[in-house]
């Protein structure tokens, strides 16, 4: 019964992400890394047969795989804990709007082909940890077909907006990946963690993560029984899928896209309250997170002053982070739907008197 | 606060299974199979220091690991997604009780030094799902020790009996290990999942999951802070110490001895019971899991009537499994601190009565 119910989502999540949804295979995931994680070990499986028993002496030549430097870092762990060694991600180059280059992804996979490497996956983001950026989704899926790459969307945190019509748009291409992943803790509200992995590729999963042995209880042959733990890095495991399937069964797919649409207004409400407050924005995206800072202003250690002063308030809890090749900011992520106009507001205005403060001691100091 | 707690747990455990408090180190883990998972890793990282950067393709040798034939299938699984290849665990010969032979272990390791292969972990099960067997750990803590290999003790099930003074002996030498899996979630009544990987090697756990690159953020140098994503194979997670503490602060240790003790004098009185009406033991165990057959009787389909007429009649669920050189076998496991005297006397009856019908319709068919 658990595992029907979360059949039953994997395949729904599957067609609200633009898959076939009776082609969707999936297995819900501690959280997002642990999604990453099976997706790399499909995609290795996929490439590579001999993998799952040879292991990666095996392999002709050494595997590599494709990231931008924003991508989660869930990655760098993943491939170290699948014996390619963290060397084996290769970081794209990304545009001023930190979104991944297909150029400079066509370029390296070229390169490292011609140095003797194996590429065989890319990654892109739909929505950054840091930033919210979207990859150009449709580039990087030209670019894996054309070179045979698995293609894998990271949408753990941003997937949720694609559930929006108007938002729709800023992930196409997404529907052409190979696998998704997708944390239904996330905008979706229920308790951590609810990860989720989804693929196309029927039967992969099963060629990944299960065992082949006499010992093992085998898919009962011809019914349409899935093992969990035939299917997930996990063996038993807790029945993440039904918090997720009460939320939707309570809530609705309306309740969610309000809940979306209410989420990235309020993001835009407080981008723009910022900017009326004298703050320069320092990210281009539709989803609720703003990097900001005091126009020009590029120092880490200002900006921490004026963090500290805002999350000692009590009233916000904001932080600071690195955006490549732009320094340092401010970095509020709205991530309750609870959050109103006056808290958004509240926040642009503890920002500025905050900021006066620092940089007036600053200027004294 | 929540990350305070689950230190505090790990040395309180450490403690508990004879590592030093302090020098224990550790993390909690959605189950066994990611505990044992964690196992492989850190021994794979310790014993290969290129490996978190280079892969499995730096190595000068193929590595291997040993687990007896009985030992869970989990580290076939990790063996795979760790890049080893199932073809990397070795199954070592078990002795008619079942246990891992250390004779054997050590034939087995000088054999695949002799062929080239590279042996660096041993796994000893205290506790087989199957049947409950407690291998020989101070005679394999001695071959880990003489071959220079990582001493990983499977405890997932089993090891909460080591928590009670007349039950400590069956676990001697396992204080000698360089790490454990236990799962809190089953002797100790937590919800899944509740794992616990323990090691008494400080900084492992940091070698083998901290990802190192500059966008990180770093453990507080000079500070008693882990980060737990710093220390797992998870990223964020779920706080799973808190329900283990507060079980513990509940029930405290004298409340898990009482429960302990009861469940393996039921397993004692199961054993006893289904001897008096004519059944053959077929483990030998002290842990409350008993298998058993009609004297002489190893046909897996009339095993298998019985246990559909015992689950069918809503009163006991049992299962049928298979032991390695003994045939079929019932298997019944106590998993639930409630039961009680009047649940196994009736157990023992239902099998004796179903047993009676299936071999009288088997004479009659």
């Amino acid at each position: 019964m658990a595992a029907e119910i979360e059949n039953h989502l994997i395949s729904t999540f599957g067609g609200l992400f633009g898959y076939d949804e009776a082609g969707t295979e999936g297995t819900f995931t501690s959280g997002g890394a642990e999604a990453n994680h099976t997706a790399l070990l499909t995609a290795i499986t996929a490439h590579f047969p001999d993998f799952p028993e040879h292991g990666v002496r095996s392999l002709p030549r050494q595997p590599v795989f494709y990231v931008s430097s924003q991508s989660h870092h869930s990655f760098l762990k993943a491939a170290r804990f699948c014996g390619l060694g963290t060397g084996a991600v290769r970081h794209v180059e990304v545009d001023k709007q930190l979104r991944m280059s297909a150029g400079s992804l066509s370029d390296m996979i070229r390169r490292d082909t011609a140095d003797g490497l194996e590429p065989f996956m890319v990654v892109a983001s739909a929505g950054t940890t840091n930033a919210g950026v979207i990859d150009p989704l449709q580039q990087i899926a030209d670019v894996a077909r054309a070179n045979g790459l698995w293609y894998h969307v990271d949408a753990a945190w941003g997937g949720a907006a694609s559930f929006v019509s108007e938002l729709k748009g800023y992930f196409a291409g997404m529907e052409q990946s190979d696998s998704i992943t997708f944390d239904a803790h996330k905008w979706m509200s229920v308790p951590m963690g609810a990860g989720i992995y989804l693929t196309r590729h029927r039967g992969i999963l099963n060629r990944t993560c299960a065992i082949e042995t006499s010992y093992m209880p085998k898919d009962a042959a011809g019914l349409d029984i899935r093992d969990p733990y035939m299917h997930s890095m996990q063996w038993s495991r807790r029945s993440i899928g039904l918090k997720v399937f009460m939320s939707l069964a309570a809530a609705g797919k309306p309740g969610y896209e309000s809940v979306i649409r209410h989420m990235t207004a309020m993001g835009d409400r407080l981008r723009s309250r910022l900017e009326l407050a004298g703050f320069e924005i320092c990210n281009e995206t539709p989803l609720p997170v703003v990097c900001f800072r005091p126009t020009g202003v590029r120092d880490m250690q200002i900006l921490q002053a004026i963090v500290r002063k805002i999350v000692n308030s009590g009233q916000a809890w904001i932080s600071t982070t690195q955006l490549d090749g732009q320094g340092p900011v401010l970095r509020a992520c709205i991530t309750n739907f609870r959050t109103e106009a006056e808290h958004t507001d509240r926040l642009a205005e503890l920002v500025k008197t905050y900021t006066a403060e620092v940089m007036g001691s600053e200027g004294q100091g």
